[in-house]
């Protein structure tokens, strides 16, 4: 598929230093507050592994973030796993001032020949139709990444933007402002897109770092619309893991993510 | 805690050859048919990295499996990623002949120095009483596997091992033989321990190969069995999640598992 240079192009534009290094600038673009969301940072990692592998769709992939990164240059050491017939891995660190801020691994596939039984017993999310949910306007944190992604929340499930608790859980419509359409590498960001569920459970404002996520693309996403679902059944001592499910606009499961994260402070 | 050497020490007992090289022995004596089972070859490159990190507990911990290992000598070659305050992060990739057959990725920190707010609305699944079931004798495979560990079948769910298809869940008791008690190290074996759910959906007995596994450790467990639940919920062209928890015999929830697989041939 042909498109137009997206801001998502440009900021995972990835520059061949060898065989198996890249340097790349961080995009500023792409952060709340002042740190590069994560979803951005693992399309950042998994746009590699595509550049080295010959498989064309991540099937899993784990971001494991071990320090935060910042704006500016970086560099994207990779290592090949395994180069096999129908599936192939590779992992991406992404290097700051000589310091690893984050590894993606993963494995690569053919979505398209995929073959095998099907068998779904559970449905998307009744959400509220999306022309008929205002957008919300204001984020908690001045954030640039809130200018790339529109969201439109399932109504009821923003309360604690207003101090308000409740279940630990939301979703909604998620979109690339201005696209690209969602394809395997754009759900690996939106995975990562939505406000923490955690947040409607604790009364308080805090950071929640993701430590670990891993997503896994079960088919390539139709042009629209993604809806997505995210709760959090186990937050403990401060501990959580958040799941996550996209569904694209033909109501069909693309994506499951899921991460350990921690409330901060 | 002391305790006895048991069929798990022996199987992991690991040989330091360098600052970050070990060698082990690959156990047949954990095996599905003739290949070792992805939670022991799992907690034998956790068993490493436990070795190298300053903090004690695996919070969560990644295995890709890139080609099937056998029983026999393999290499375990490490690397840390990172050695933190709270955190430290390192992955050991276990080799063989030569080929890479998995690397495990984990992010170790202190379960008993964890602080922060608790919020679990779910509750543990109502089991039969352990007492009352009946051990499920003849596994559909000759594995050591079955030898090492311990199930008790929630009634209802094995109807596959007859013929029969229902929803894909399953669950029960499970607990090592001969020991040793429930830490988290053994938590990732047992994440890997029941068969899979897909097998009640699916009339056909197939290989289930695990692609990648993920297990968050959220709780060090107390003695006793092990209660689990396991589902899948999207069999996609023979792709496939399996999402797993983990209670202790005190009912409290002690790990959550994820894997992506695939059914073979």
């Amino acid at each position: 598929m042909v498109h137009a240079m997206t801001a998502l192009d440009d900021a995972t534009a990835l520059t061949r230093e060898s065989e198996l290094d890249f340097s790349v600038e961080v995009s500023d673009a792409w952060s709340i507050g002042p740190i590069p969301n994560g979803g951005y940072l693992m399309a950042l990692g998994a746009k590699a592994l595509g550049a080295l592998l010959d498989h064309p769709d991540p099937l899993t992939v784990t971001a494991r973030y071990a320090r935060p990164a910042t704006p500016g240059p970086a560099e994207v050491r990779c290592e090949i796993i395994k180069r096999g017939r129908t599936q192939s891995a590779a992992v991406a660190k992404i290097v700051q001032g000589g310091k690893e801020r984050l590894r993606v691994t993963g494995t690569f596939g053919d979505l398209g020949a995929a073959s095998g039984p099907t068998l779904e017993p559970s449905a998307p999310p009744t959400l509220a139709d999306v022309a008929s949910i205002t957008p919300r306007v204001g984020a908690p944190m001045k954030s640039s990444f809130a200018d790339r992604v529109e969201i439109r929340f399932q109504p009821g499930t923003t309360d604690f933007l207003d101090g308000k608790t409740g279940p630990m859980e939301l979703g909604g419509y998620i979109r690339l402002t201005g696209g690209p359409e969602p394809d395997p590498l754009v759900l690996l960001l939106l995975a990562d897109a939505f406000p923490p569920p955690v947040l409607r459970g604790i009364e308080a404002r805090v950071w929640v770092p993701t430590i670990e996520l891993t997503v896994h693309v079960r088919r390539r996403p139709s042009p629209g619309w993604v809806r997505g679902w995210f709760t959090t059944s186990h937050l403990v001592d401060g501990a959580l893991e958040e799941d996550g499910r996209l569904w694209d606009a033909d109501g069909r499961l693309v994506a499951i993510s899921r991460q350990y994260a921690q409330l901060a402070g």
